[in-house]
């Protein structure tokens, strides 16, 4: 592994592990939650919100700032850390995922993908290469391969042919980087290419996956791609059991997508260690509050009067001062301030979890801790809301 | 003058003065900016950015507040300050203004105003005594009489009749206030009543607004209304001259709805001490900065590289840490942080520009200061915007 990077596995319990991430711009504990800062800014919140709840790394997407403000622009300002005033560690999705999901009228070959933009119907073609170069234009310190993304359900065939593809798109990622890293002048901080292990629900393509990253480089760390995509829980819990089984054992694991707070603790009890999604932010802007009891809908109207916190454990800064009373008289009114309370709230709720898991971990109670927590998250009778 | 309150005059140069008002909630260094929060939220803010930046007092609104989520929904609560987590001065203003300019279908006649909800049309009265209650349940601690306001073009019949009328509610305010802060118990801070200086553009009526005020009651300071409502801005600081002349020099006054950097320091200059617009807010939201060389907007394609703050001599949170270029991306993708961003920039230069004006007047330099700040404000090439 690059002297810049390390990875130390400090306590495990069963799969579950408590470890620590080192990265150029500082470490991160793990398991460990990333906000979602698509657009170089993690909607509704300042950078200021997210270090002092304890974030430590954040994630970017490519194919966004590619599109806008582009990544040449990026770079010219000195990269992603300065423009978004964030100096601890950040990773950058490769924008496969949006180029198969957002992008309208795509033409995929073993060449690159063709798309038009989602803002301006503009062409553009994405190669392994030219995400390269995105990434190191934006200079995260972790970058994710570009790979092929299909839906959640596809079949063995399909599969296995997206799945091969990102494998050897993995090849050529890591022929431009090594080109990138080349010209490097020293000055700037060292990147990591994770790759992203693909094969749907399918057991046998998850191990050829993992058996063919490993094969072709020795990986800072991976991502585990195409989960949390329509497929059901059971599936997704045991593939990340097959995964876990077929990854090297000192290496983190980024579970990319996911998730919820029972799939948070869920991954780390089969040895994922970092987790992205935007589900705090945007399920936050539409008034979901997550609890330790499960989840709530501040518009309701039984919390007009209620001068409880949004939930009664919690001491990020939306909880610590005020009711939900007053959030939900913030999204009623739609003010501004009820999206950036809610954001704060439900991002701390997972990032705090994670760290909860942690010490756990760390204590040697994970096990019971982590059996209780869910326990409790799914018998209370809170309504559901989306 | 109550115990709870104190106005005391530092410094004077010419008519402007810096003085400190001191509330139950602390102290307001005049002159002073305070930022609106209209609905019990500065739109974009936090009230940890309005503390971090300096700001002591701020602004609610009887009016939207009875309508959402009720005034009292607020008491019960705890009123305004726990509501919404400001500790510091907060003042109400009456609703007189929303009632004769948001309302539809309204009748004013000497009893009140009967009107329509502007959110869901129900019926609705505003007498001077039904305002006390509203802003005696929200508990700010300067709350304003309900007073009758008319369009700032009005004859002088029209602006004599609504004056004269404002006077007589002025004294069923007094008397209502009296009522409902007998049966307190003596536990809740007390409020402070300012009666509103009405009479449009017509300096005999001011005249006489200041002399029926000051006739009927000893109070602890006066709101200056009708200004900044479409007359010319050579009449506002001519009508600010009579009112200045009038008023007693030992009672803070409140110029109300006012204003832009520029209105703030002319202001100052003509003995105003405390102002408060939702010109900051609104107008960041929109993409204007205010800048110490007049506005410009974030929006436009040049600050698409620009690597310099907002304001190369400001520190506000936003300018010590983002380029231009970055909240341009900001407001160009419809960002909330950029909304947040300018809002906190926008306020941050009225209440630093009133610390600087006081600063100013306290040394002695304050003439020669505001002259060269005005002079170099209007001379400046920036484009102005929205």
């Amino acid at each position: 592994m690059s002297v810049a990077f390390q990875f130390l596995v400090h306590r495990a319990d069963g799969r579950a592990r408590a470890g620590r991430f080192g990265t150029p711009h500082g470490p991160v504990d793990t398991p460990a939650f990333m906000a979602v800062g698509t657009l170089a800014t993690v909607k509704a919140l300042d950078p200021d919100d997210l270090r002092q709840m304890g974030a430590q790394m954040i994630l970017a997407n490519a194919y966004h700032l590619h599109l806008r403000p582009g990544d040449d622009v990026i770079r010219e300002l000195g990269g992603l850390h300065r423009f978004m005033a964030w100096d601890g560690p950040i990773l950058t999705d490769s924008g496969g995922f949006q180029v198969f999901s957002l992008a309208t009228l795509r033409t995929v070959d073993e060449q690159g993908v063709e798309f038009r933009s989602h803002i301006d119907g503009s062409r553009r073609v994405f190669t392994p290469e030219s995400v390269m170069r995105i990434e190191w234009n934006l200079g995260a310190d972790v970058i994710m391969q570009f790979d092929h993304v299909i839906p959640g359900q596809s079949d063995e065939t399909a599969a296995r042919d997206a799945s091969e593809r990102s494998i050897r798109w993995l090849a050529r990622c890591a022929r431009e980087f090594e080109r990138l890293s080349a010209g490097d002048d020293g000055a700037r901080p060292r990147q990591a290419l994770f790759p992203v292990i693909q094969g749907g629900v399918h057991e046998r393509l998850r191990r050829e996956a993992v058996a063919a990253a490993r094969g072709s480089g020795d990986w800072v760390g991976f991502g585990i791609g195409g989960l949390s995509v329509g497929e059901a829980k059971e599936e997704m819990y045991r593939i990340l059991e097959v995964v876990d089984d077929a990854l090297p054992a000192d290496r983190p694991r980024y579970l990319m997508g996911v998730g919820f707070p029972e799939d948070l603790v869920e991954g780390v009890r089969r040895g994922v260690d970092l987790f992205d999604c935007v589900a705090p932010t945007r399920m936050g802007r539409n008034g979901t509050v997550f609890t330790s009891d499960g989840r709530l809908n501040i518009k309701r109207s039984e919390y007009r009067l209620d001068p409880r916190p949004l939930d009664e454990g919690c001491d990020c800064g939306a909880c610590r001062r005020f009711s939900r009373a007053y959030v939900r008289h913030l999204f009623v009114s739609d003010e501004i301030l009820g999206l950036r309370l809610l954001s704060l709230h439900n991002v701390h709720f997972l990032v705090s979890l994670m760290s909860r898991a942690r010490r756990a971990l760390v204590d040697g109670s994970f096990d019971a801790w982590s059996r209780e927590w869910l326990a409790r998250y799914h018998s209370t009778a809170q309504v559901p809301s989306a």
